[in-house]
């Protein structure tokens, strides 16, 4: 990574280092650490270790904030969808991370320039390098930047908040039979009782859900249904 | 929890709550809630989910710089090891967490007052109130002020930093038997290899680890065996 991709890639994120090899160790992957031992003594996966971490904390912060009403469980399948692999490298693909990246030669020749988990790591490790230059505030805003809508994409998408109505709309566009919840077990005392819920089309098992309350383990239910259907679509 | 109570926790802390409702929902256990739905809508598992976070990331600031030359495999295990339920909930006790804790019936009947898990939730929860309250500076003071000790303890013991050392000295009490660490295999291509080596005692294998180095795969190969000996002893 030489003065002008660095010049380059701050201006896309808006924010100038103030010891930019702090950024460049974010690029370096360990396969072209390992290839330049002599010169090149540590490879991104600390900054990795310490972005993972900052990153979740601003995720979750800020739908803490923006959902008062949302339940710890929903809160949390959120944020792995937001902050999960293949999200971040979506991210990473367009701040063109792949270009900025140092490689050693194996992972080159096998097209590590744009595999999902490289490109997430070094997003990451970006966002630890950011966080230790300038601090909680910055890195903050860098990440909302791109963040917030990403978290309103996957809030709009099935993935949390109401599976029921996102599995009816996606069975409806290929069938008329109703769509059927059934509770089928309870577990655990009174105060602290568990509902098991199963969801079915045509008489086929679509998905199963655990939750503290009937509504809570239907959604469960359709959200582990859309899961596999995911799959298979 | 009433006002007295909230002052006495705020002396403890050493952070007086500008809104103390925070405070009183981060002690509010869900079997409190369930039992006084009217009054009381919300329990402190959303307050859990950010204080986890923000837990996580303090801590990984903290060791990222305290240790500058630990890889981010054994950074991930102390982390692992300081935040773990066991350990959350004892530093609750020391602040006496379970005075304060609003249970409902059935929890209070089973010992819930005293249970890791509750504990350890609340933990995080009063640290998420902290968070929201005063900051992430004010936080960070409050969380540092015993965590650099249980991080501390943590690295002087066999968890992340000497597995091989700490094994040896686990064996030598009982047995002058030598323990032998072999690399039985690699795997992957030159620039990305992954060695794994077993550890023996007496012909008898008491471990298994794969890492990037010889190095890392024997104290890894140490760490499985001391997790194991842990639960037998």
């Amino acid at each position: 990574m030489n003065a002008f991709d660095i010049e380059e890639f701050e201006q896309k994120i808006k924010y100038r280092f103030k010891d930019s090899d702090k950024l460049k160790l974010a690029f370096t992957h360990s396969s072209y650490a390992n290839e330049h031992k002599k010169t090149v003594p540590e490879n991104n996966e600390r900054l990795e270790f310490l972005g993972d971490a900052v990153l979740d904390m601003v995720v979750s912060e800020y739908i803490y904030k923006k959902f008062p009403k949302m339940p710890e469980g929903e809160l949390t399948k959120l944020r792995a969808g937001v902050v999960c692999e293949g999200s971040l490298a979506k991210i990473a693909r367009e701040f063109d991370f792949g270009k900025y990246l140092l490689l050693g030669k194996g992972e080159e020749c096998t097209g590590g320039r744009n595999r999902d988990s490289i490109l997430a790591d070094a997003f990451e490790a970006v966002i630890g390098a950011i966080f230790l230059d300038g601090g909680i505030e910055v890195v903050g805003s860098y990440i909302m930047s791109f963040m917030e809508k990403v978290i309103d994409d996957m809030k709009i998408s099935f993935r949390t908040l109401d599976c029921k109505t996102h599995l009816q709309e996606l069975i409806q566009k290929t069938s008329k039979s109703p769509i059927i919840y059934k509770i089928i077990d309870e577990k655990g005392p009174d105060h602290d009782k568990i509902f098991i819920s199963e969801v079915y089309h045509n008489n086929i098992t679509l998905g199963y859900g655990e939750g503290r309350s009937k509504k809570e383990a239907e959604q469960n239910a359709a959200f582990d249904a859309l899961k596999k259907l995911e799959k298979i679509d």
